[in-house]
């Protein structure tokens, strides 16, 4: 038998509808002893890249067995594949549209199967609910030892996009962006160390919304109360904020807002 | 002994407060081996037809032992009753208020008892809070294997409302309600192929909010951006619904909007 | 072997990103058999007060060898020390900023010990997210049966603040304030019979936002609809309520506002 088996669920489904909870009925349905657990239902409505944040920034944390529903999945119902990817050590349920990309990009090795064996789908198939019908189904078979091979045939032509990615203006100046804001108003943006190795090391001017950023914080409390910083965030990126109060408001900026770096001067 | 039984949770409690974990730590204090499923948590604020959609649409999917809490209770402390029922082969404990009308309408037998057994619940007993101190406890008894019968008599006088279901208005017109607006912008109205068939093969007209609405797809994606649409939604109603928009933003429409569908012209 | 252990969420992480999420799969990878509960994720962000609220009045209806991970934590990655607390049989883990307090007052004997043992941190340690880094791993060891004492040395400075009192104005009155609005809009107010016994058996006027209440009900259905009344409240406090409306918005009071009680008259 062995230990019961993780699974993971990073969807767009929300909390205030009964949509998850019908896919975990199904996932017990089929392997009671399974163990599921939220990443996060609220990723944005219909938004690709913020579900391919959250589970590339949190499948690492989880035991290597654990399988990794991930349902943002406007396409629902059109020719857009479901598929089942092993990358690295890591199972991944989706739909093709590009929100395993994250990962992709962190793991070498990856198996990507097309699945087709409708033997394991809710049946009715809908048009507008595969997490139900088709991701949880298969979560719960893969749960209970049915080989990935079992599923459907490997891909190659699986889809892939590059996170946008802070572009330089000038010798000493970069352009990046807001990638979110998070639950504590932090203004999380794609700028990270890996990037701009200077960040770390020379002075800087960050431009956001409508405030100017020249400090550097090693923790939130280090900044003054309704003082505006910058840190390197949890997640490897450079976060706007401020201590105890939120920096998007604060700075009147949000997701989508053009960051600016200019170093020395 | 068996395999661990689960508690499912329907409620309006919300997920900003302690209500929710109360709840858990009365269940599991009672009956360690529960496994708690929140199909959700966030029902509508004393809204029992939100609750009643929530549970209807779900409990179904779950192994028929599961044991559903479904606490929409803005009577509690009053003379209301909790009831057990048994329906079909699921188990709902709730308060007697109309909130399983929903699944009454689905299953046809019905063991309906009046929950009187208070040895079983939680003491002091509040008049705030029975999801804590009297569904909690009786649900993890009844999770431990302490019989249905032992927790009070049979009852035929429960009470049950009729969701409200669309009228024909003219020869070719009828009218609906949208029920609920999802987490997408999604309007989901009470209109059902079940009770207008021509839905799905005649030309119709759907006017809500400021718009009209022409068009049935089979999937969101199907639509264009920005497009209003219809399409048979995954609980089995007519959805007026957007690709990758809301639907309730563009028509200006949201809860209790009046639709109207008229046929041919 | 024995039962799995209870570890219990309580936090101002949020529900919309990762972070709950990144923590789970800490605990799990470290102890797979560990059974974890959210209290709630959705304390008010940075606020201590709020997330003492929670915890308080929730550890005890959990077992007693439950672990509470309490991490409302805006000090993160600054001296502020992270904590171990065996508070009468429970035990908790949070950063030592005084959201214990309210347990603090509720259990006798207390034993706090200063987390050190970083080699059961995930290392890197970062400086804004203990909860993952600290917290998280050292519920987790506890849970698989690591003794306390090897968590690091006991401490009697830890950090504790009291709750704010309502306070006698005059020989007939008090002033007091809402500690916060439940999704209900329920007014939950610093007022509890244990501190102004006469409450229950004088009669009143509570004043709070635009709105004067004289009445005590003893269930929200025995409120009119659209009456705004005071109750005594599931959590031991005095609430200013409504049936099946929002007194919150009704009185025009939020968290924070002033409440005065004036007896007689």
């Amino acid at each position: 038998m062995g230990a019961q088996r993780i699974i993971t669920l990073t969807t767009d489904f929300g909390l205030t509808e009964h949509y998850v909870g019908a896919m975990k009925g199904v996932i017990y349905s089929i392997d009671p002893a399974a163990q599921i657990v939220d990443i996060t239902n609220a990723v944005q409505s219909f938004d690709i890249l913020d579900g391919a944040m959250a589970i590339s920034q949190t499948y690492g944390y989880f035991p290597p067995n654990a399988i990794h529903m991930v349902v943002v999945d406007p396409g629902v119902g059109s020719a857009r594949r479901p598929i089942l990817a092993l990358l690295g050590q890591h199972l991944f349920l989706a739909p093709d549209n590009g929100v395993l990309s994250l990962v992709y990009e962190r793991e070498e090795r990856a198996s990507v199967r097309h699945i087709t064996a409708d033997h394991y789908f809710h049946q009715p198939v809908s048009n507008t609910f595969h997490g139900r019908d088709i991701f949880a189904p298969v979560a719960a078979y893969l749960s209970k030892g049915v080989e990935p091979a079992k599923f459907g045939e490997e891909i190659n032509d699986y889809v892939r996009f590059v996170a946008p990615k802070p572009k330089a203006v000038a010798p000493n100046a970069w352009k990046g962006v807001v990638l979110k804001t998070d639950k504590f108003g932090n203004l999380i943006t794609n700028i990270s160390p890996k990037d701009i190795p200077q960040l770390t090391s020379a002075s800087f001017k960050i431009t956001v919304g409508k405030t100017e950023v020249t400090k550097l914080c090693s923790s939130y409390a280090e900044g003054a109360q309704g003082e505006i910083f910058a840190i390197l965030g949890s997640s490897g990126f450079v976060e706007i904020s401020s201590n105890r109060g939120a920096a998007s408001r604060l700075a009147g900026a949000d997701k989508g807002s053009e960051v600016t770096v200019v170093f020395g001067g």
